[in-house]
């Protein structure tokens, strides 16, 4: 049937977006209707708002500071010799939630299943090589200061998935030049998990990184 | 950790919607960022053309008709004598979809697990009780014109479940006298449904109602 204009653009709008099919857009346009012209306002114009956000220039997050770096990037009180390399915001998020970690992080983008990086990528890894060859100290500046710098360490944040640990070496191999101590994320047995229930991959990890 | 104002808001207003939890708002708002300010302002102005849509002020559906009637109700070669009164829009769709109804609807909104109708759903009744006395012809016009009137047909569209069953027969006792005919939508196979596989309440009504 014929809906009115208003409402088939943005049940199309919506159904595009990831994780929500055709039924999910009707109805979420009905339920706001439903809500009234206040609450249609709100989210338009909160979506409109999303416009203000900025990437920051060096490890890609979102933020709303005057300058061009996130609130991570541009405190002083973190490390910016130890780099945390990882795919997604997401994943920033759920790494700074822990609190524990005093470093930098460096959003790569998430890679393609084929392994291959695009343009973009190319581009922020490029990035990141020259933001540490050029702003990080050099092993060797006390006899040389123009010898390109190295970070501390840098971590590579991927999933411990066959795909996470293809993209790690790849990654790897890129930066390899660029810092001290390459790591990745410790595996082993989750907190909470029952070791009854682990699988072997995860159980043999636990066992040789025991301590 | 703290995120920015703008990503927050329209976080917590996305995961304030139905079937939409509070990591799927984060993924769908990083989503919009990374489609860039175009298809965010797009969204954003879909959004607000909503308060655009009105609604049939007889049947409740959308519209954004110049009059307060939606497509159905105003189009004349419809029945508006022959009524189905069902929960939701969605319902409404999937009625219309089928392109074999030609009469009229009208949308009570979702009925409560208790059975008891809300302010605004009595309303509405009412609203469809005096439609039918003033609008619809009386059976006895032909003696005396000032008769209520009455509707040929009224179809209670509620889901086949108990709790439509409870909600139908609750409908069909404020309606029994407005209508020659109440109706429910007929039960049986569903049509590419397996016998070896249907439940026995709907084989049973699938024998019960065969022809």
């Amino acid at each position: 049937m014929r809906l009115p204009d208003s409402f088939q653009k943005l049940v199309d709008l919506l159904a595009d977006l990831p994780s929500i099919g055709p039924r999910q857009a009707i109805r979420l346009v009905f339920y706001l209707i439903h809500q009234g012209q206040n609450n249609i306002q709100n989210l338009s114009r909160a979506t409109d708002d999303l416009k203000k956000i900025k990437i920051c220039e060096r490890c890609f997050f979102i933020h709303q500071n005057p300058g061009a770096l996130c609130d991570i990037c541009g405190n002083s009180g973190r490390r910016q010799d130890i780099i945390a390399v990882i795919e997604k915001e997401t994943d920033l998020m759920s790494l700074e939630n822990t609190g524990r970690f005093n470093g930098c992080y460096f959003i790569l983008g998430e890679i393609s299943k084929s392994g291959v990086l695009d343009d973009r990528q190319k581009l922020r890894l490029q990035g990141l090589k020259s933001f540490i060859e050029k702003n990080l100290p050099s092993p060797s500046t006390n006899a040389q200061g123009s010898a390109s710098g190295q970070a501390e360490e840098i971590i590579l944040g991927f999933n411990p998935t066959s795909v996470g640990n293809f993209n790690a070496s790849l990654i790897e191999k890129e930066l390899k030049p660029l810092a001290k101590k390459i790591s990745r994320l410790g595996r082993g047995l989750p907190t909470g998990g029952e070791i009854e229930f682990a699988d072997d991959e995860t159980l043999g990890s636990a066992l040789e990184r025991r301590g």
